[in-house]
């Protein structure tokens, strides 16, 4: 087992956009430097961390000269190739592992390993042609969301499949791509859960959020979440498991469909997520600070809210209102930095905070 | 009138040490960019910002340069040589102000500002020689203490006179500077009032600190104070004469001695200040986003804390138990990056918090 990384030491983060930014703040709390490896260069991370690296994932000579001079590295993202991760790897640790990344890029090899965890999934089917499209369009019926296994994100990669839509057109939409179809599932909400796990596997969960989207990006999230006890233990003992099954290091989320009380795991993504942002100040210790904790072998932090707390993501101009949004009382207002706000960008968010 | 700063724009820091840090993560959260000018390259400021320079204070043309690129300058500490401060002041506005400096920098200057806002302080005399070190002593009677006029701080600078003392020793030990011989004040506490002053002359008052201090150096800030009614409002009328006689903008601190329930003013800080670091973990604005609000022309934050909190400063090898520290539930961990634990350094501080 690692020994816990004195402060000083260096962290290495992959990707250097909003999330990269706020773990390397909360990482700088903690006295740690921060090197960033980002395809840009300048980027929202970049402008808050001691040291940054710009180069194109695929140049593996750079992510390894990057990843020497780091005590250990991690991440903002799940989707970095297989070749710059090997690059990464053979120069320092790298937390959460390789397993963490390989069970969850993929959505199908994810849906599996949700099962193979004991918890539920909708239902599925593989889709690599258009004949197994309306394969599993006959077997699923209709409504279905048609995804592609990688490098989807935001709602990106995916179509929905309704009575009347041409399956060529949609396998077309998604660039015929290796696919996965979904079967809508009947949910009256969605929650999430947020939580930590460290080298010792000892856990760390956050209370629930209640996650509300637009256009297949999250919009608000409310926590803690109002449960019944017996819920609330079974979505603890869900992220028990999935932390557990994927070996985890660091911070993961677990996208939860609450139907009738029973939970469907929609999606895992084994990072720090938007909808833990409403830590940053609703709680001691933050999801970033968690994170920066479990990666540097640190003791995990305290979970229990100290405030409850609304937050609502600023999507291309909502952050526009940034001189009223810095007028409300007991709001706490987190702009990131990127330099444009193009349609359906995460500019920033706002945390709105009530008393417990 | 200045309008409010976009975020994006950039905030210039004159010193990069741990208040300059925390400023410039502060900064960041609201998405400017932050530049640090300091004496010494990658200290702990500038490891956390955008863009930083290194150069001696009386490099006034570096010092223009650096100004030159920033949309509004600030500072961590008061001790800015004149020069220094004439070269920034010639390429961006510089907030606090000139008057906010030169009321604050000179002990004897500052004395006689507070007496003229209407604030009591302790007796003292101007000492610029020993014969007239020898005629205060005579007035003003013994215990009492011989500080520099300039450039002290953290007990530095400074002879506590007695009975028994040499006057020649003492005069020599602070390097026969001129001087102010203040009598001691027989408080029963010491508090402090951190307070913000915008532009527009809008104040933000933080409830009271009590503070401890051990060898001239902060060790213990509680939060808020337990005060009467009648003693908080004489405190933030103290606080309000005091930001609106420097005609300040941004953060500024007082600290009192409590005398009876009567308030002794003892120093003022233009600028964001030890005794409200509590303000980290237990306001939904710190002192630190405050005085970048202040000084980018934003509305002030919300005051209010939704915690008790007791801060206590970690110096020198205090830090070294970080993971037992790092284990304490509902405890709120920061430590400045810096190299080396000299004797008497701070090196970071810990927020414990409580309910209200």
């Amino acid at each position: 087992m690692m020994k816990a990384l004195a402060p000083g030491s260096v962290i290495g983060i992959l990707g250097g956009g909003q999330l990269g930014r706020m773990l390397a703040l909360a990482g700088a709390r903690l006295g740690f430097n921060i090197h960033i490896f980002d395809t840009v260069a300048n980027g929202p991370a970049a402008r808050v961390s001691a040291r940054s690296w710009a180069a194109p994932w695929d140049d593996e000579g750079a992510v390894q000269t990057f990843a020497a001079k780091c005590d250990v590295l991690t991440f903002e993202f799940e989707n970095i190739p297989a070749a710059a991760l090997a690059a990464a790897e053979s120069a320092a640790p790298v937390r959460p592992g390789r397993k963490s990344l390989e069970l969850t890029q993929d959505r199908l090899i994810e849906k599996r390993f949700i099962r193979d965890a004991g918890c539920a999934t909708v239902d599925f089917g593989e889709v690599n042609s258009l004949i197994e499209l309306e394969d599993a369009v006959k077997i699923l019926g209709c409504p279905a969301i048609l995804k592609t296994r990688r490098f989807g994100y935001d709602g990106k990669g995916q179509a929905v499949i309704r009575e009347n839509t041409d399956l060529a057109d949609a396998w077309a939409s998604i660039g015929k791509q290796p696919a996965i179809l979904e079967a809508f599932a009947p949910f009256q909400r969605e929650l999430s859960v947020v939580a930590a796990r460290s080298q010792n596997g000892e856990m760390a969960i956050y209370p629930l959020a209640e996650n509300t989207h637009s256009d297949g990006i999250l919009k608000v999230s409310k926590a803690p979440a109002k449960l019944a006890s017996e819920t609330e233990k079974r979505a603890i003992e869900i992220a028990r498991a999935i932390g557990e099954g994927l070996d985890h290091v660091g911070v993961f989320a677990v996208e939860l469909f609450d139907v009738k009380g029973q939970f469907i795991v929609n999606e895992i993504a084994p990072r720090v997520h938007n909808t833990g942002h409403w830590t940053m100040d609703a709680c001691a210790c933050d999801q970033f600070e968690q994170h920066i904790r479990a990666v540097a072998g640190w003791p995990l932090g305290d979970t229990q809210p100290h405030s409850a707390c609304e937050m609502t993501n600023l999507i291309s101009d909502d952050v526009s209102p940034w001189r009223d949004l810095a007028s409300e009382t007991g709001a706490c207002l987190h702009i990131y930095g990127k330099r444009e706000a193009r349609p359906g960008r995460k500019m920033g968010h706002i945390n709105r905070l009530s008393p417990l």
